[in-house]
This record gives structure tokens, C-alpha cells and sequence, in this order.
């Protein structure tokens, strides 16, 4: 048993994140108590609700604050589409991509996991299991854009997506490494260099270069629209996929519909060089329609705090709260249970 | 009963190409001839095995010549994966993108419908019955990037999206129009708005004033990410998709696979102007792998041949391709059939 502490920052934001946050506190708590490991915690107020009271997206000082923790543990932020009063995609830019970007999380990590039970909506899942190493902080999402004559029949928008051997060699080497651990050693860039020449081959050449220090690990490519259809008709070839921030966006929502939700997909956004926290969210957005309702499903905030123990060295426990949380979803056909229900079955598993 | 004369180039292309196309013509000589159409058609050789011979992409001339017919048939162009022969992505950027885009076709035309018998992947795929109107002359696919210090630890590699006004603005408006001729009259802008703002913007303030002329029309928005989960979990919710060029890559190639594969999906490279003839394609590729088998399915030209009838007016015809090929792949199941066989049965249905 370890004994040591952990000093983690909360952000439960907007929608159903508190509610999904608090059940993964929950078995955050238990499976730290299990191994002696003394947890603290530090809830930040940031979001949409945030902004509307006190018109502030992510400050400087708030940054330098979250900069101080072990990890952070994050829920969901975005307010309700019809809500006129914040303007669309502030939010996310400003603070959760702010994050993402001034804390280096260079790999965005999002492992795609059939659980045996859970129902995926393919007629022939097979057997699923793998992980999408996106890219964190460059690509189509660098903010890099422009307009000019808005509103004129003669506007013109650009969005330029920004590439760099620098980010692109870490990633690669990141999704690699990972390969390189598992039992099937597989890796396949997704990407699109038939038409997206110049970042495509950045992208190629990088892996061909960083495979070469992998001999054990094979690899492929597929073009993005090839790997939509691989996706549905045969996710059981994909081990560990590499690719940008805007193709991992659409390959990881699309993962997660196949086996069986967002409502069990975790990600982390993780600083490999632990020059920063990483910070670990679901996969899922603030859901305004059924907030506060209990409805919610924690299990993909659940899974994202056993990718946080996982980051902080607590292996063990990370495996302890996923075969929890297997167990958990094998047992749910029929069940109806409250969000505080299915967290408080998880956490009483991981004690 | 019309009786007039149509003047279409074919181009076979690559791989699978010439076999479906052969199949495509069988077909569209039975519907011309039915109705006294008089049907004349011009090979072009143009793709990877015609540069290899040649060194020619698409050279003035011939881009000429193509202009001077109704319209264009085209196959599939494309070396194989291993031929390092051909420049990666070189035929299909100098020859298909440089018809696309010098023809001016910009609405990318690409249906999606669940025919009676033929599986789908999904489990519950419920009726699918949705076309999506990609832009076809801008967005990612300008090829205005560039790469700085390449092959060195600090290069840059750029890709721009270019949006304006006069191209979303078309395009949404052909969304509409085909909006109000549907029965659900409903359309859905697919972009990624909160991240890619300045091209995001203009694409949803065209689609809100458009709206504005097409009443009975209704029209909704969802984030590239959400529209994936839906086209595996609720495809029937779409009706008419409007979207850009990478993204309507990625959702078609999707799309086709959730409808039973892209054996079955066709596509229109339209200009809705007339100022140029049309063209088109089966969504498929060259698929070197199967090539000159007789293993290919010609469905997905065959289909292709009919929206050319319907944009050169003989909608008729296309209507009854249509209803012949749901008739065949109604009785599909079990049946091997060459390549050549199913274009005589479908053929034979259309005389
Ligand atoms: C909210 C949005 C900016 C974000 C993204 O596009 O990365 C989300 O879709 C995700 O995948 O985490
Ligand atoms: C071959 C390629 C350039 C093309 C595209 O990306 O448009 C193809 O994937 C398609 O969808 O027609």
C-alpha cells in the first residue's frame, strides 16, 4: 500500500456536471481511503453560471491557482442552446480550451471500451477495445481564424489549422508508447493527406519516423472518411489510433456511440511532461435538459477519475474503480437508478 | 415521351472504375432508349494508370473537351495504396478536385437511404431516408496551406479553410430548395461552431437568413461530434444535411456505411448553374484490391447514372433506375452475383 496524498482541483461546471462530479468524488475518496492515500480537494466555480454572475471565462489569477494542484477533475460546462444571453462557444473556448491549451495537455487521451452487457447500437460489435491518443493543443482548434466584410456578400472566413513537429512528434510517440504496452500493438493514424497535404504528411512522416524505434509495433493509415465506415463495421480493428484535435473530436464522439454512449466514455487531457496538472473530464457535455434531475449517467466521470488515479501513479486503484465500473454496467439491463445510485454501487465496490 | 439527345463524357478511371462504369452505361443506354433519348457518350482516359503512361493529370485541353458535354460519368480514380510510383494523393487532387473545382461544382450532392433488404451495421436502423448537400469548391479542400523548415524539428505545416459568403450562401440555398420538396421539409446545419467560429458563423447566420425565405422549412443545428452520434443512433431524425466540404467527407463516408456500404452510394458533383456540366461518381474509391474480379458492386454508378438523368431532366428515368435497383437489392440476400449480372438485371428492368 502506498501512502502518500493527492491535492486535486474540482471543476464541476455547468448542467449535469455536478451531479456526475459528485459520484466520482465519491469513489475518488474511497478508492484513495482503500490504499491509505489522503485526498484533497478544491472545488473551482467556473462555467457558464460562472460567467452570468460574475462575467469572468477562466482568470489569470484562477489559472495560476489550478496550476498548484495534482490533477484536476473536471465535469461539463456549456449553457442551454436556446440561452441567448452567453455567447455560443464562449465557454468552451475561453475556459475549457483555455485550459487545455495553457496547461500543455498535448495528448487527449479517450479509450473506447465495449463492456460485455452494455448494448451498442451495431448489430455485430464484436470485440471492442481501444484508445484514441488525440492531439490536445494545436491543429483546426488553434483559435487561428479570421473573417473579413462580416455580413457583406463578399465575407470571407478562414480557419487555419496549425501543425508542428514539435506537437505532432510528441503526440505520436505518446500513442506509440501506449501501442507498445498493449497486447495487440497496433497503431493507425487517421487523417486525411490526399487532400490536407502539408499537415497530412507532417502526420506521415512523423510516424514513420517514430515507428522505426518500435519494431514490435505495426501500424497503418486510414483516411478519416475510411475510418468512419471501419468505425461501424468493424471497430475491432482499431488498437490505438493517433490523430488531430478536430479528427479525434469527430472519432471519439462517434467511439463512444458505438460502445454503448457518452455516458460511459472518459477522457483525459494529460501533460505527459508533468510540467502542468492534466485534467480528467467525460467525454460528455453539460446535458441542460435532464440537469438536475438525477438522470444523469457518472459512470463516464467515474471512469475519468480512475484515468486521473492512473496519471498520479495509483495504477491499482485506477484498475480497481474500471472493474468496478464493469461490473457495475454488466448488472444495469432493466435497472432504473438515480445518479447518486449507481455512484454510491461503485464506490461501495472500490472501498 | 421526350425525345432529344444527351451528350455525356465517361471517364472509367482506375481499379474498379471502368467494370462499374461499363455496368452504369449498360443502364443508362436502356433508360435513354426507352425514351427515345438518343444517347451519345465520349471515353476520356484520365487517372493514375493514364499518368503513369502519360504524366498527364488533366491537362487544358481536355478540361476543354469536358467542357462541351451535358454531362460527366465518372468512375473512381486512385493508384493502389502500395504503388510508390504515383505521388500520393496526386490524381486525386490534379484530376477529381481540379473537375470539381474548375466546373464549379458546388453542391456536392451524396443521398442516403436504407433500401428495403439490404442490412445495415446498426442494430435498429429504423428508416433512413436523408440526403446530405456538401459544398463541393471550398472550405478545407482549397489547398491553401503550406509547410515551413520541413523535414526539420521546427517545421510548420498550415492547411486554411477559405468560407465566403457567395459559396456557403449557394449552397445553403440549394439545402433549402431541396428542404421544400421533401416531405419533412427539414434541414440540419452540421458544423463545429464553437471552436471553428469564424467559418461557424457564417455558415449559421447564411442558414438563419435563408430560413427566412423557406417558411415551411424547418431547421436545426447540430456540432460535427453530435451529428455522428445521431447517424449511428437515430439516422431517421435527418432529413437534408448542409455542411462543408472536409465535414460532409466525413458524415458521407459515414452514412453510406450505416445504409449498407458505399457499394450502394452515389453522388452528384453539381453545378446548379449550368455553366458547366456536371459530374457524377459512386462515393467508393478505386479499390485496386478487387479490381478486374467482377466482384465490384455497380450499384453505387448505377444510381450515380440516374441523378445524372435527373439533373439533365429526364426525371422519369431516373425515378424508374431507382425503383429498379431497390427492386434488386430487395432480392439480394444469399445471391453472388458478378458484376456484369447485376448491371444486365438492372438494365433489363429499366428497358
Ligand atoms: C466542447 C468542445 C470544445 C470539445 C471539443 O471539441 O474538444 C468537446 O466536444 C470535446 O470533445 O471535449
Ligand atoms: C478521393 C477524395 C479526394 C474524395 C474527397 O475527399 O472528396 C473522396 O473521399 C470523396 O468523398 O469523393
Amino acid at each position: 500500500m502506498t501512502s502518500k496524498s493527492i491535492n486535486v482541483a474540482v471543476i464541476p461546471g455547468d448542467g449535469i456536471g455536478p451531479e456526475v462530479i459528485a459520484e466520482a468524488v465519491k469513489v475518488l475518496r474511497a478508492a484513495t481511503a482503500a490504499v491509505d492515500t489522503e485526498l484533497s480537494l478544491t472545488e473551482y466555480k467556473l462555467g457558464a453560471e460562472h460567467w452570468l454572475a460574475t462575467g469572468e471565462t477562466l482568470s489569470a489569477e484562477t489559472l495560476e491557482q489550478l496550476r498548484s494542484h495534482d490533477a484536476i477533475l473536471f465535469g461539463a460546462v456549456g449553457a442551454a442552446p436556446g440561452d441567448t444571453r452567453i455567447p455560443s462557444g464562449l465557454i468552451e473556448r475561453e475556459m475549457l480550451l483555455k485550459l487545455r491549451f495553457s496547461l500543455d495537455h498535448y495528448v487527449n487521451l479517450r479509450p473506447s471500451k465495449l463492456y460485455p452487457g452494455v448494448p451498442s447500437p451495431l448489430a455485430n460489435p464484436g470485440a471492442i477495445d481501444f484508445v484514441v491518443v488525440r492531439e490536445g493543443t494545436e491543429g483546426p482548434y488553434v483559435g487561428n481564424g479570421g473573417a473579413l466584410r462580416t455580413g457583406t456578400p463578399h465575407e470571407i472566413a478562414t480557419e487555419v489549422s496549425v501543425n508542428t513537429a514539435h506537437g505532432v512528434e510528441r503526440l505520436v510517440r505518446d500513442g506509440f508508447r501506449r501501442a507498445n504496452e498493449r497486447s495487440r500493438k497496433h497503431l493507425t493514424l487517421v487523417h486525411k493527406h490526399n487532400v490536407l497535404v502539408h499537415a497530412g504528411h507532417l502526420w506521415k512522416r512523423t510516424v514513420e519516423a517514430v515507428a522505426a524505434e518500435y519494431p514490435e509495433v505495426t501500424h497503418d493509415y486510414l483516411h478519416v472518411d475510411a475510418a468512419m465506415i471501419f468505425l461501424v463495421t468493424d471497430p475491432s480493428r482499431f488498437d490505438v489510433i493517433v490523430t488531430d484535435n478536430l479528427f479525434g473530436d469527430i472519432i471519439t464522439d462517434l467511439a463512444a456511440a458505438v460502445t454503448g454512449g457518452i455516458g460511459l466514455a472518459a477522457s483525459g487531457n494529460i501533460n505527459m511532461d508533468h510540467t502542468a496538472p492534466s485534467m480528467f473530464e467525460p467525454v460528455h457535455g453539460s446535458a441542460p435538459d435532464i440537469a438536475g434531475q438525477q438522470k444523469a449517467d457518472p459512470t463516464a466521470a467515474i471512469l475519468s477519475a480512475a484515468l486521473l488515479l492512473q496519471h498520479l501513479g495509483l495504477a491499482g486503484q485506477a484498475a480497481r474503480i474500471e472493474q468496478a465500473v464493469e461490473h457495475d454496467v454488466a448488472t444495469r439491463a432493466g435497472a432504473t437508478r438515480t445518479t447518486a445510485e449507481i455512484g454510491d454501487a461503485i464506490a461501495a465496490a472500490v472501498s
